[in-house]
C-alpha cells in the first residue's frame, strides 16, 4: 500500500542503521515511500531533532508517518509512542522530541532553560491537545525479532511504521495513553519597555541563525536587533538586501540573522542558545 | 502519475529544506520519484551547481524534471525559469546554473574569469539553442502560499515541479521567453606551438583533479601534463596504473589528475581555478 | 517491474556519481525502487564496505539487488561478479568486498591482517557455499556505451543490475565461475585460559567501537574488558546503563564499547584494527 514514511534520526550518514530500518520497512510494506528528513541531528540532540521536525512535518501530506529516532534512552523504561494528530502520525521515543507538534504549555521554567550546549530539554508530562491521540508501542507481535536493546530504530520503530503504513489501526499497535512527555518551545520574554530578548534556536548550514522570535512577536514598526555585540537596524525582505549582516523573517516563520553571501554562525561565532536582543523603535 | 524529477541544490544535508521541497512535491503528485543528485554545493556557488548538474543530467531519462536550487538572488528581481530541451526539463534561478545545459558562446571573455574562488561567473543573455524552449515561472495560482520571500525551492520550484509532472504545459505554469542568462563554458586556451593551458573546473570527494580539457582537445600523440609544478608524461588508462600521480580521461569526458590510492587536492593543494598546462609531444 | 536496488560505495556524498548510476538504472527499470546503504565508505576500503554490507543485508527482502562498488581495480582485468544467494543478489567488483557474504574459510592467516590502516585485505579463491552461484559479468550487450574505463558503477553495474531486476537470469547477464575472491573473516583469538584477543572492525558515526568479537564467543560469565588502557568490568544492557564507559553487545550481534552520552573514538583515541583484550573471570 503506497503510503509516506519519513525518518528523523541523530545516525549519521556513514553507517547502515538508516539503511537497516528502510530495509526492515520495505520488507513489510514494499509500497511505502521512504523520505530521509535529516540523520545528521547532532548525537542525542532530542532539542535539535524536536526542532528540525517541527519545520517540515506540515510540508507533508497529512497521512504521512514521521519516525523520529533520537533516543539516549534507548533500551531502558522510557515509552515508545505513536502520536496521532491532523496534520501526522508520529512515531518516536518519549522523550520530548515531539514537543513541537503537541508542546508543553508556557510556564516561568521556559525561557531559562535555553543556553549553549542544551541538548535535552526539562520536560513535563502534557495532555493532549483536542483532536490528538497517542499510544504506547507495548505489542510485541508487531515487532522485529530478537529487539535489539540498542536499536528500536530497526526492531521497534520501524516494523511497526510499515504495519501502521499497512493500515493497522493505532489500538492494535499499542494501548491508548492520555499524556505524552514534552518541553515548553523556547520563546522570547520582554525584557523591558519594547525589548525582547530571544535566543538562537538553531544554526542551518548555511550559517544563518534561527531564532524563538516569530513573525507576531515583531510589530510592524521599526526595530533593530542586536547579537553578539552587533546591531542590525530593521529588517531585511531577502538575502540580497541589506548591509552584510542582515536580519529577515525565515522561511519558518522565525526571525533570522543572515549574512550577504556568508557565514553568520563562523563570522559571529555564535551557535545555539545565544542570545538576540530585539528593540522595538517608538514610530 | 509516476514520474523522475531530481533535485540539486547548496542546502546542505543536516537541515530540512530539501525535505521541504519533496513534501510538497509528493503533496501534489504522490506519484513523483524523487532522486537527489547533490545537495553540497558550496554556498551560493552557481558555477559548482551548473558543472555538476552537466556531469549527470544525461543519463537519466529525457522526460526526467530537473530542478536546481542555489540560488543567491532569491527573493530579488531574478527571473525563475522553466528550460525544456530535448534531454530534460530544467526548473532553476535564471542565474547560470544551467549553463551546462544552454551555454553562452565563447568569446573573448571566456579565459579569464576561472580564477581560484569564483562562483559566480559573468553571465550573458543568451538566445535558445534549435530545439529548447523556456518560460518564466510568472503564474502564482501553481506555487504555494504565502511565498516566503527566502525559500522559493519549497514555494515555486517544487510546486512548479510537482504540476509539470502532472502533465500540465509549460505555458500554463509560465511565459515563453526568448533569452535565459549563461556563462561562456570554461575552455583551455592555446598558449603556444602546442601548448594548452586549462583550469581545473571540479575537486571530486576522492580529491581527483577533473579539469576542463576534453578528450576532443587532445591528439593521440604523446603529451605532458603539468599542474601544481608536477609534471606527468602521458596518459593513464585506469587509476591502478601509471605512476603515483597520474592522468586519465575521466568519465565525464574530461582529463582529470588522479593518484593511486590518494588524495591529489591534497597532497598537491590544488584546487579550483588552478592552471593545468598541457604540453603535446611532438611524435 | 517494481524491484529493490541498494547502492553502497565510496563515492561521497558531494559528486554526481551515485546520482548517475540512479539515473541509468531508471532509464532501463522505471519502477527499480533505489535505497542508499551507504556512500560513505573511505576511499578504497574493501574492508569496511565489506563489514558494512555485512551488517545490512539480511535487513531486506530477499530478492533485493545489492550493488556495491567500492573499487580501487576499474578497469583493470579485476572481474565483476553477480553472486546469487538465498538471502540477497549482490553485483560487485571480486575484490573481496563481498566477504561478509560468502567469506573465506579461516585459516592461520585470520588474525594477523587486521592491524590499524588495513584497507584491502588478503584476498583467497573462495569455492561457493551449497546455495550461491556466481556469474562473472562478460556480457558487453547489456552495459552502457561507450564503457568508462574509471566508473564502472554507471556503465556496467547499474545497467546489469537494472536488467537483472527486469527479470533477466543471471546465466544471459554473465558466465557462471566457480569461485569469488574473499577474505577470511576478522575473528578474536585465544591469547590464553580465559583470554580472547579481538579488534575494533569498524567506528560508527556515534563513536561507538564495533570489535569482531560476538556474542557467541562470549560466556554468560562475568568479563571484563580492555581496550586502550581502559578496564571494563562486565556487560552493559543498554548505553544508559554503567559506567561512562561501557561494553555492550551491539545491534550487529558484536561487541561494543560505547560512552554514555558521548564518543568513545575520539575519548579514547581508538580506531579500526585496535586491540580489545577480553579476560573471562572465573565464576
Amino acid at each position: 500500500m503506497r503510503a509516506f514514511i519519513t525518518l528523523t534520526t541523530d545516525f549519521g550518514l556513514s553507517d547502515t542503521y538508516v539503511a537497516a530500518m528502510k530495509g526492515v520497512v520495505l520488507g513489510s510494506n514494499p509500497d511505502a515511500v521512504l523520505v530521509d528528513i535529516c540523520h545528521t541531528v547532532q548525537p542525542q540532540n532530542v532539542l535539535q531533532a524536536a526542532f528540525l521536525l517541527g519545520t517540515v512535518y506540515e510540508c507533508f501530506p497529512p497521512e504521512t508517518i514521521h519516525v523520529v529516532v533520537v533516543d539516549p534512552g534507548v533500551g531502558t523504561c522510557r515509552r515508545a509512542v505513536l502520536l496521532v494528530t491532523p496534520k501526522g502520525r508520529f512515531l518516536a521515543p518519549d522523550n520530548g522530541v515531539l514537543s513541537y507538534v503537541a508542546p508543553a504549555p508556557h510556564g516561568p521554567d521556559v525561557s531559562g532553560w535555553l543556553q549553549p550546549g542544551v541538548r535535552r530539554p526539562p520536560l513535563r508530562q502534557v495532555a493532549l491537545p483536542e483532536g490528538m491521540s497517542a499510544y504506547a508501542l507495548t505489542r510485541p507481535q508487531w515487532w522485529r525479532h530478537p529487539v535489539s536493546s540498542t536499536f528500536h530504530g530497526r526492531d521497534i520503530f520501524a516494523p511497526v511504521a510499515a504495519h501502521l503504513s499497512l493500515g493497522r489501526s493505532p489500538e492494535e499497535l499499542g494501548e491508548a495513553i492520555a499524556t505524552v512527555n514534552a518541553f515548553a518551545l523556547p520563546r522570547p520574554r520582554q525584557v523591558g519597555p519594547g525589548r525582547l530578548l530571544g535566543h538562537v534556536l538553531h544554526v542551518d548550514s548555511f550559517g544563518n541563525l534561527i531564532t524563538d522570535i516569530r513573525e507576531s512577536d515583531l510589530p510592524p514598526a521599526g526595530l533593530r536587533v542586536e547579537v553578539k555585540g552587533q546591531v542590525i537596524s530593521g529588517l531585511s525582505a531577502t538575502f540580497a538586501e541589506g548591509g552584510d549582516l542582515l536580519a529577515l523573517m525565515g522561511s519558518s516563520g522565525y526571525l533570522e540573522i543572515a549574512t550577504r553571501n556568508g557565514n553568520t554562525a563562523q563570522g559571529l561565532g555564535a551557535g545555539v542558545g545565544d542570545e538576540v536582543l530585539v528593540t522595538i523603535l517608538s514610530p
